[in-house]
């Protein structure tokens, strides 16, 4: 893993979300993507070679609903590059930590993705993304 | 707001967790240290050029317990870089933003830090931290 590529926030409202962190965070929504297959949407801002994700459900029963549901809105998970996702998914996996996924897909930001299990990885939802090469 | 300088995870155990992390991040915890005005031991680890703190409650009516307790093991808190902590703190409570502390205090790593109330941030626990110049 190369460093923190972004940090998910669950929020109940992206109009009234995307105004308090740029106040907050002091720095402008630079982009918006709809990720169909995780049924939300999503707001970045960059920080250093961070990207703070903001994640809006787009539907009821989509797990970000569900999270806030259960924990409320706040951090939802940290996503950290990788080189080759593959490999790292597979070195994961044989040390015992639990995916989520057998193949990696494509998430927001021209990302393929993983998330591991927070269940293995203290709590923590923790994503690979390594970014697809256009 | 310059750059995501760390990202604080509550841990039970630091020696279980320490060794899980290490094993996940494929880093080694490079620095322990024990911050007793909030009664917790950190664990540090560096990828890129944010830093993974782990906190383990060193007294059962600590924060950090307390917010096990209430949500599990998991990410606590963003800490981002600041140049000016007291300019940044007068931004926020100017911009309606309520902050844990009316002054800066000492916190681990050489910091000088503010948290601003998760109410106020979306949910999210955000700590402003200042590097002390030698």
């Amino acid at each position: 893993m190369l460093r923190v590529e972004h940090i998910g926030i669950a929020v109940k409202s992206m109009a009234e979300s995307q105004q308090l962190f740029e106040t907050l965070l002091g720095a402008p929504c630079y982009k918006h993507e709809i990720v169909e297959s995780e049924k939300v949407t999503t707001a970045f801002f960059q920080k250093g070679e961070t990207k703070i994700e903001l994640l809006e459900s787009s539907d009821p029963e989509g797990v970000i609903a569900k999270f806030i549901e259960k924990k409320g809105e706040g951090l939802h998970h940290i996503a950290f590059e990788v080189e080759d996702i593959r490999a790292e998914m597979e070195r994961l996996k044989s040390q015992g930590f639990k995916l989520l996924m057998e193949e990696p897909k494509r998430g927001a930001d021209d990302k393929l993705i993983c998330f591991v299990h927070p269940k293995s990885a203290g709590g923590v939802l923790l994503e690979l993304c390594q970014t697809i090469k256009q």
